[in-house]
């Protein structure tokens, strides 16, 4: 069901130096930077890797503001990893199929993510205290 | 630098509930169980994606007693991610050159790590408060 670890969600206070560090210590790059107003955040995804299944990403995250859920994050936890996203390639199905496991779905139905793809994020408390997101990458069809 | 997202390392309080919860969930595979007296772990790694650049993997850990790292880490933040495990070709090159950026090193030189691969850990205070770890997968030469 898994295709890949699309990306690490890393929340930080200020985006764009934890955007120089990552360039400048690992040599990664920024592929898009993205503002959403619904998620709370400013967000950029730097590739670390391009493979068959989809490529993987850094995707660091910093909050509009305190009473954002990462913004409640880093007031309880400071900066570090704040979630998972795992490559889907039907994400419905997917859903469908985890739900019946008896895992919570924070989203029942997909959204619109980063870099256009659906995403889902399913209950950290059922899934051994990682919140976890399915992606499906934007398709052809 | 960075050739792939190696793993995602989960701190858990039982292996094997742990594995039968990302097996009958999510259908992943465990490819490999090992136990590390010097870590202080039981875990296992479980198969998410193969690509060219090696493959992805969730790494479970649960720690052999309270006394160690991810002993430690359960009591002071409960079950989730204790790590993110990244790629490298050359990891001598790269503790070199992370090193000389500035971040701490927890190890200055490679040690053995899971299935083979040399590893060294990077200082979470260096790294936005994730702790990071190199790993160079076994080679042919």
């Amino acid at each position: 069901m898994l295709t890949r670890i699309d990306h690490v969600g890393i929340a930080c206070h200020n985006l764009e130096a934890a955007i120089a560090f990552y360039e400048s210590t690992f040599g990664l790059v920024v592929v898009s930077r993205e503002r959403s107003e619904q998620q709370g955040v400013r967000e950029a995804m730097l590739r670390v890797a391009d493979a068959p299944a989809g490529t993987s990403y850094i995707q660091l995250l910093e909050p509009l503001g305190p009473d954002t859920p990462v913004g409640r994050f880093l007031a309880r936890h400071g900066e570090g990893v704040h979630h998972v996203g795992y490559g889907v390639t039907d994400i419905s199905a997917a859903l469908a199929s985890i739900g019946a496991a008896g895992v919570r779905l924070i989203d029942s139905r997909p959204r619109h993510g980063s870099m256009g793809a659906s995403i889902a994020f399913l209950h950290p408390k059922d899934v051994g205290g990682v919140l976890t997101e399915l992606v499906q990458a934007p398709g052809p069809g």
